[in-house]
């Protein structure tokens, strides 16, 4: 506690509210002790270091001039926003940041009144504030009555183009709506797209306005006696502001480029606007992510995602792996098969890191495309390389896929194009909590026709499955693996393309077959071994497919068993209701099957260490212990003796 | 026949290799014989007539210039793509389209080469053509090999996001690519948004370049040397020029606005663009929905959509209709709640006709948003209209949903709002095919935790679920409903709120019970009376909740009977599949239950009518009636006796 930093002013902030009673120095003050507490408290808990620090500026400035909770603050992604949780009666608990029972490292309606639209997917902001704008002047009357509606999105964010469809509908509505973009030249990789080099050019000239012009930017904020002589000063501007054309045509007022860590400058801005603005307005804060804490500032990705850390030398203290991770076996695996096929290609949406693909960007530049966050355009991108014979590996979270589903259905699925789907964090992936949950994709894909959809139950299977996907040109294919390290099994020298629709029998039993679909095999064999010392001996199967579903392999486990148990880390309508489909077709409940089918249960469960957010569900080595226990009828017969 | 039009210069032209011996007079002389063809051919067959009308000089001009299919041409939506179909080999069947074994109203790989990217929702096409192009780059050599990459787009197209992310991603690898975007100030309906506005103003003063201007135009595609005069003549031309700086600043040339009906023009500038283009470039062709047909012209929506004609008046054919449509009533109920409650509101995705919601928006102007085709940007922003206490209305259709699916998880349902999904053309739909098929709305959205899912049975169970919706404030909730007629049934006064997750036996018998979701309810209850003769009798039960599931009736149908047959009008990991986790879960399976899911086939399906589509799902009464008797063993028995 005793390295924790002094923060005389930000001690007297409780809510948002106690900084009207402060003058614009203390205001400076605030700023400064916000700065340090965040990194003091990141230092703790690990977590997203750079977006906050880049903001704190902003954060302050927007507290400080509107009048939140009633004035609806929105921020995009929102994983910038400790600061402004510690501004908003948050700060006794923002040491429990990402951890279970502790407070969202995102915003989350259910967590403050100052979060009123949550957020952990990128480029939603604008919709949310255009909704409440638009309840506003509706009458929509909700407690705390409707204010302004303040959307604060970095230039990353923009490259999506759910934020232009936002913008495009708020200039045609013309309502007054405050859109703040934050530009940091940065999303989690260094941005790519023209929009970003568009940004840039705004103000690659002359950095930032000098105060007094970009107040004068405002111009157009004028009321309606002042127009005409408005109109004459902003055009006079004209000259002299570099830009911001684009979001004018698209009819918002453009202020800036301002310097977002000059808080000076972006009072007086706000303030004008709040005093002054009648429909959307863009204004524009360059800002530097990781600002003011020198590692941060120094990291190629502005300290995005840290790990606990020394605050002194900054050094991220992770703990020693003992297997590689899924992405990297991934990354590696698609480099060695691109080096035998020149038609490999692979595609990101903005996370050339986490997917691993900057390993894949090192040895094949020109085979790599970052899209931006832009999962539409990015799927059916790669329907067009596909179409163009090219063998593109779609490389994006299973999360985050869902942003292209139509994209995966009508350009991809109905095409039979052989787009790869390499799709990361499958599952619950732990600290991102809920909204970064990979649950859906074995439902959302498995019934498409003509697709095939794997998962890896370790590391050496997922090496197989990239070789399969190499290899299986007949029409779409994806892969799923989840977050983390694999399970430290022998990695072969080569991938092995799988027979399509075949899975393994891993261990032959009696009386209860367990069918695994991906990674919970390691559980499902620690449960096995359990199972053993109450003379319970399950053949277990990885069934790699779910679909084609290896039909054979299924019936034979049904009819050779008393009781089949069939898991997944996904939700109802996946792996385990596709077996279920088939054995209704084939009439095998008839004559009785004692089935159960373990999938992700009816609730979002919210962060904590994957293995405690899958105790949550319920399916973790005792659970599945359990299941084969109840369904077997032991549990009642020793309960009963008991 | 001899009401055909005489098209001698046409019939020289098989395939569009054939242009090339033609000079420009004959070129003109084939556009005007091609709109007579497809107005013939359409007065003929119903379809898509205003946008393909609209393209016709477009179509010889890209066709006569370019080299497809080596050139790859990317139709968007492809609704307008009748005049290249019968361009490109398919004259013969151009009278079959959108029936049964005829021609698809879309592109589609499968049925020409010169269809290299099908589709049919909106603003794929830039996207694909990208894809393309980059595979060309890197040497992607499928036959025939690579050419240019052109999309036509139109401006309705224009305002999904996902034409935006293919053009941030285009302007940044700045190779060749060709985008014709096709202004004819109408998507379906009248185009919002500002980016429809910016359009206009292009041309607002002075309409057209002079065809000497519009050349200047392209001196940004002058080779190197001459590049240094060719800026200056750029600037030169700006004060005449009337814009395009917005496409500009994403990086591509921007060339227009021209008269897309002035074939000179279209010929003279798309040769000076083939010879020349080196980066991606934009061509805005201003065009006329319609053009060429007065009736067409002058009907509100351009002749988007019509059924067979009468050449000489206009006059549609369509058949008398026996009971309002699922789309009417929804509407109609939807106004008759807005009366009582003034937090209703409605948001559609540029469908306020195919929706129904131009007779809500009569009535309640400020109520009702069309937000452009932007269906991601549309469930977000009703997201923020339910947090700032309104009851939106997100009235989109089941395909078009799948836009929106990342923030019906994200946004909506972590966020347990209230916004209500209304879901038209759920299930498969007739002459638009398997890509405007309803089939996976029921599987993506009954695994989401918090959701309500209805199926109407009936047009006044729609009414029913129109007014539970607005009465449910507890979380999300979507209803489907079929495209089409009703069934008939006597129409409520007023709708009744239902009771939550639960159904309604429709009919008591014995040994099997039929538990329906959703509209194929009319199909079970012929599939009774038939079983009837039979000495069959069974219990038949409406669901009308997919989620939640009402446990104590499915329970009581499978205790009580020897076969339980659900069905529904969508794909495997929907209803069937939640009810089977149910009796998994239960342990109903154990002792032995004759269960059956009937959904959509693991196929999809052609056009076709609903009904014939239906048959080859197997979901029809013939298919409930032959289902029941093999869960039965009846058939059995009976092919033994026979």
């Amino acid at each position: 506690m005793s390295d924790r930093p002094k923060t005389p002013t930000l001690d007297r902030v409780h809510l948002p509210s106690d900084l009207k009673a402060l003058s614009d120095a203390e205001l400076h003050r605030v700023a400064d002790e916000l700065r340090a507490e965040t990194i003091s408290a990141v230092s703790e808990t690990g977590g997203h270091l750079g977006a906050g620090l880049g903001v704190v500026e902003l954060t302050v400035a927007i507290h400080s001039v509107f009048d939140t909770p009633r004035d609806r603050l929105i921020w995009d992604v929102s994983h910038q926003c400790y600061p402004h949780k510690i501004l908003t009666g948050r700060r006794d608990r923002i040491r429990t940041l990402r951890q279970k029972d502790g407070l969202s490292g995102f915003t989350k309606r259910s967590e403050s009144p100052y979060d009123p639209f949550g957020a952990a997917h990128s480029s939603t902001s604008i919709s949310a504030a255009l909704g409440f704008a638009m309840a506003r002047e509706l009458g929509g009357a909700p407690d705390p009555a409707l204010g302004d509606a303040i959307a604060v999105i970095g230039d990353g964010a923009m490259s999506a183009g759910m934020a232009y469809e936002a913008m495009n509908n708020a200039g045609h509505l013309g309502k007054r709506l405050i859109v703040i973009l934050n530009d940091n030249e940065m999303s989690i990789a260094p941005p790519v797209g023209a929009m970003s080099s568009y940004l840039s050019r705004l103000y690659a000239e002359g950095p930032f306005q000098e105060l007094k012009a970009a107040a004068k930017g405002a111009v157009s904020l004028l009321p309606p006696p002042f127009q005409e002589g408005a109109r004459r000063a902003k055009e006079m501007l004209k000259g002299m502001a570099v830009g911001g054309t684009l979001f004018e045509e698209l009819g918002f007022s453009y202020i800036g480029p301002l310097d977002g860590h000059d808080l000076d400058q972006l009072l007086s801005v706000l303030r004008t606007v709040k005093a002054r603005a009648t429909g959307p307005i863009l204004i524009h804060a360059v800002t530097k992510k990781g600002k003011g804490y020198g590692p941060a500032e120094q990291a190629a990705d502005r300290g995005h995602g840290v790990s606990k850390f020394d605050m002194i030398t900054g050094e991220q203290k992770k703990a020693p792996s003992n297997a590689p991770s899924y992405t990297k076996v991934f990354a590696q695996s698609l480099t060695e098969e691109a080096e035998r096929d020149d038609r490999v290609v692979a595609v990101t949406a903005a996370m050339p890191d986490g997917t691993g693909l900057d390993l894949f960007a090192e040895r094949f530049p020109r085979r790599c495309f970052d899209v931006g966050i832009a999962e539409q355009h990015g799927v059916t991108f790669a329907a067009g390389l596909a179409a163009g014979g090219m063998k593109p590996f779609a490389a994006i979270y299973s999360t985050f896929l869902q942003r292209g589903y139509d994209q995966v259905v009508h350009d991809v699925a109905i095409q039979r194009l052989p787009v790869r789907f390499a799709i990361d964090r499958a599952g619950l992936v732990g600290a991102d909590g809920a909204t970064h949950a990979g649950s859906y994709d074995i439902a959302y894909l498995s019934n498409l026709p003509g697709f095939t959809v794997m998962a890896a139950a370790d590391e050496a299977e997922l090496k197989h499955m990239v070789a399969t996907a190499v290899a299986h040109d007949a029409g779409p294919i994806a892969f799923r693996f989840p977050r983390g390290e694999g399970v430290g099994v022998e990695m072969p020298e080569r991938g092995e393309v799988l027979e399509i629709g075949k899975g393994r029998v891993v261990r032959e039993g009696s009386g209860v077959a367990i069918l695994s679909f991906g990674a919970r095999l390691k559980e499902v064999m620690e449960a096995v071994e359990a199972l053993g010392a109450r003379g319970i001996s399950p053949t277990v199967a990885d069934a790699r497919f779910a679909k084609p579903l290896d039909r054979e392999l299924i019936l034979r486990l049904a009819a050779e068993h008393e009781a089949l148990i069939t898991i997944e880390e996904g939700a109802v309508g996946g792996f385990g209701s596709h077996v279920a489909q088939l054995l209704a077709e084939e009439g095998v409940f008839d004559s009785g099957l004692k089935y159960r089918s373990m999938t992700l249960p009816d609730i979002f469960i919210d962060q904590a260490s994957p293995g405690d957010m899958y105790a949550v569900a319920g399916l973790n080595a005792g659970d599945i212990e359990a299941k084969v226990l109840q369904a077997l009828g032991v549990e009642r017969l020793e309960s009963r003796r008991a």
